[in-house]
């Protein structure tokens, strides 16, 4: 069995060896921290995604989706507050002219003290480093930098710029003219949010929607991260399924608590452990929030968050009101019991469930990928099997002629045809089926069937089943009543 | 009944209204050329798009999908030729500061000498443009505007800048360091094409694919459209889904034929009468093609593309072999049976099938839209109905208590409950049966349920058709199997 690091590598090889997952632009010896999607992990993806909007907007009556456009007006990222304080602080080396994220610099410093056993000193350094980011001090940002003598690796001098704020928000030049202004910059969206927030009085009014109500959506979001790591983790473009829930003010602790029990019951629905997930609660609070928690999964790289919960008060919908002068108001006809009276106009209040898409498939591949040692006493074997939940796995069913001739693969396509307008099939003549199992296994194909001689006498088939390599013998006619039963 | 172009502007209207399609940002006026799709156009696309996926992948044993990213490495738009081609020429307006594609400056022109009955002259200039334009003569073009005296409709002055080629692709500033330096100078993808070829070798390797096999994906795509118009068919932001086929070199033409066959056949099966397509055939072929169509739809702005087919030869995979110093070769062990050898290895030729999702979408509307004239002796009435075909409807089945007492809402829940995993449904207990009908027809769905007093008795409830509005009684058990059998 493989160590933890090992483990994730192992997974990472495995996702680009069985058409998981690629480096984008691989043949360019590809692009940091952006990845493709292959023949199975499109298909996985998409499971999951699938599985979302069916989750979160078919199963909810006061639930709807949208699909909101990646390019938005600038000034939406005016009101978000994504302009003024979506950065890093930053310092250039001006002889490497490379440029580093502050705190990355210094934090490279405190673990040099740690290695040398100076852990007072290191001790010291983190504590002044934190307490002047929170007070956002560049000044004394760059002479802690320089008291402490931290050089560039690359030009090995210590000649620094001033820290400065590096937006995380990729911009581009929009429309007929292209002569650099600002007028014409516009943003890749850094989160999908803001795309519920503009449309939430088309959506309220045209879709006569009553509070409480949700507004979800899945799409492609961007950030420049200094540093991007860790395989699909943290992504320079990755994709989001969000929901934005309106609510009356007041009410945010209930439903905050709502959301956090729901979300982890559809986390558990994956037939994941319960003991793979936490709540890590947020001390220090985004300013748009009066409470906030993530969902963290137990990653081969350790706990890692993989969704947050974050109750967004009316800061979004009152910035946007601000910024565009339109009322972002709901008139709620409820009687107050209090008063006696409707509860009126008001502006409402947000709880957002926020989950990763790409973390998602890393979460479901970390949990299905097993090693397993399958050796006798008289012989070594091995396999690598994906126990993915079925109704995420790529592919349902493979079906696979014993020999290909005797007209076996006749009885194989006729079986294929009843079943694939139903749910992915695949179909293998080639290899021994030993060799063609293993295959559907390191894809996390949960049944294959075999199609042999007796089944040209009585129809009969072997149903091969993934985790428990176990092996029936059904009739042909009812496989796929079988796997839609298990894909449910 | 409206005309074409009131039809047009009807169609758009009743997207807005209805909660299908809003302008983009619009609390912030709106974003040129770019749209948001609201909680009924998210699913009628979202329906679009698993069909396409299920009926080019999921139904062919050779075709697989993947699922690439935005970025690309920048050498990929080198490798394609958008870097150098993909651009339109245009001229600047030094007083105005005011920029313009070169052909509609003296397009317009041509339309006034037109409407000044001067159609001698308007048919020269017509010609004279177009001989420049093939040449690529700058110089000629920027004479051909001095000599014609067209002025700046904002300035009223000749004073021009020289003619220049401006790339249609959107970039960005790529990585840890923003200093406007080409090197980290990244695009938009302006197709979805390019991310299969670079992972052609990946896909065909570790999915074992042999040859004749495809390639698919959907995906975002995006063009700095000068002049973006008429709603969504020409935007800024647009998705598209691509299938790229991988065939041997020499079977380009019966490969073409075939999917032009396919696709229309696809068209076909969402219920759209053969009248209302035509194939446009490329006089003019593109650099890379040796053969393209494009399959045309009826729209009430007239005869449009919706979906391009193009025999592209090797020339995007030998330019990025070239590029990438990868070899983008297959080995054919099959026998030709000219030589009696093995095909041996080859550059593989491609045939593509390209459809614009949104196109589709704005197909699907302008098929489904219909306004009708239900008068009688006795009373005035009309209503809108999409006659959306039932599986990509965006709500399957509306379930309608007659009055919300009498346990009545109570039985409709039970009826939701035993649907909603299955397929879409809402619930609505609000207003007239009549006024719930309408709404439901607006937004086209195919199935009404009403839950009555007679229901308490005997089980039975009225399920109305959309197109006919014919209503029958029938066991409430029956109507998720109904529901099931028409969505297909």
């Amino acid at each position: 069995m493989a160590t933890d690091n090992n483990r994730f590598q192992a997974i990472i090889s495995h996702c680009k060896e069985y058409g998981f997952i690629f480096p984008s632009s691989e043949i360019y010896d590809g692009l940091a921290a952006v990845y493709d999607y292959g023949q199975w992990g499109s298909e996985l993806k998409k499971n999951i995604k699938d599985y979302w909007w069916k989750s979160m907007i078919q199963m909810y009556e006061n639930i709807v989706g949208i699909d909101a456009a990646i390019f938005m007006h600038p000034t939406t990222w005016k009101a978000s507050g994504h302009v003024d304080n979506f950065s890093d602080p930053m310092i250039d080396n001006k002889d490497s002219q490379k440029r580093y994220r502050v705190d990355h610099l210094i934090e490279a410093r405190i673990d040099e003290l740690e290695k040398a056993g100076q852990q007072d000193q290191a001790d010291l350094l983190q504590q002044q480093m934190d307490q002047l980011l929170a007070n956002s001090d560049f000044d004394g940002l760059k002479t802690l930098i320089e008291n402490n003598k931290i050089v560039c690796a690359i030009s090995g001098t210590a000649n620094w710029t001033d820290v400065r704020q590096f937006n995380l928000m990729f911009s581009t030049e929009y429309g007929a003219i292209s002569d650099g202004s600002e007028e014409n910059k516009i943003y890749l969206r850094p989160e999908t949010a803001q795309g519920i927030f503009v449309n939430f009085l088309n959506v309220q009014k045209t879709g006569r929607m009553k509070i409480p109500f949700g507004i979800a959506q899945i799409g492609k979001a961007f950030r420049n991260e200094i540093v991007a790591r860790q395989f699909i983790f943290r992504m320079r473009e990755f994709e989001q399924m969000e929901m934005q829930f309106f609510i009356r003010p007041g009410s945010q602790k209930e439903w905050y608590e709502y959301w956090k029990e729901e979300r982890m019951k559809w986390h558990l629905s994956l037939g994941i452990p319960a003991d793979q997930y936490r709540f890590h609660d947020h001390v220090k609070l985004a300013h748009y929030a009066d409470a906030a928690c993530d969902i963290e999964f137990n990653f081969p790289i350790g706990f890692k968050e993989v969704e947050g919960i974050h109750s967004r008060t009316d800061f979004d919908l009152r910035n946007h009101q601000e910024y565009s002068r339109k009322k972002m108001q709901y008139f709620d006809a409820d009687i107050d019991p209090e008063t006696g009276k409707a509860y009126g106009n008001y502006i409402p209040y947000v709880i957002e469930t926020s989950i990763g898409v790409d973390r998602t498939v890393m979460m479901v591949l970390s949990q299905a990928y097993e090693e397993q040692d399958l050796s006798t006493e008289e012989r070594q074997d091995s396999r690598v099997v994906l126990k993915l939940p079925a109704k995420l796995a790529p592919i349902k069913l493979a079906v696979l002629p014993l020999v290909k001739k005797d007209g076996l693969p006749d009885i194989a396509r006729e079986l294929m045809n009843g079943c694939k307008g139903s749910f992915r099939c695949f179909y293998e003549e080639k290899d021994t089926i030993g060799k063609r199992y293993r295959r559907m296994d390191a894809i996390g194909t949960p049944f294959c069937v075999t199609i042999d001689h007796q089944t040209k006498e009585d129809g009969t088939v072997t149903i091969r089943h993934r985790d428990t390599m176990q092996q029936e013998r059904v009739h042909m006619n009812e496989v796929k009543a079988m796997v839609l039963g298990a894909i449910g």
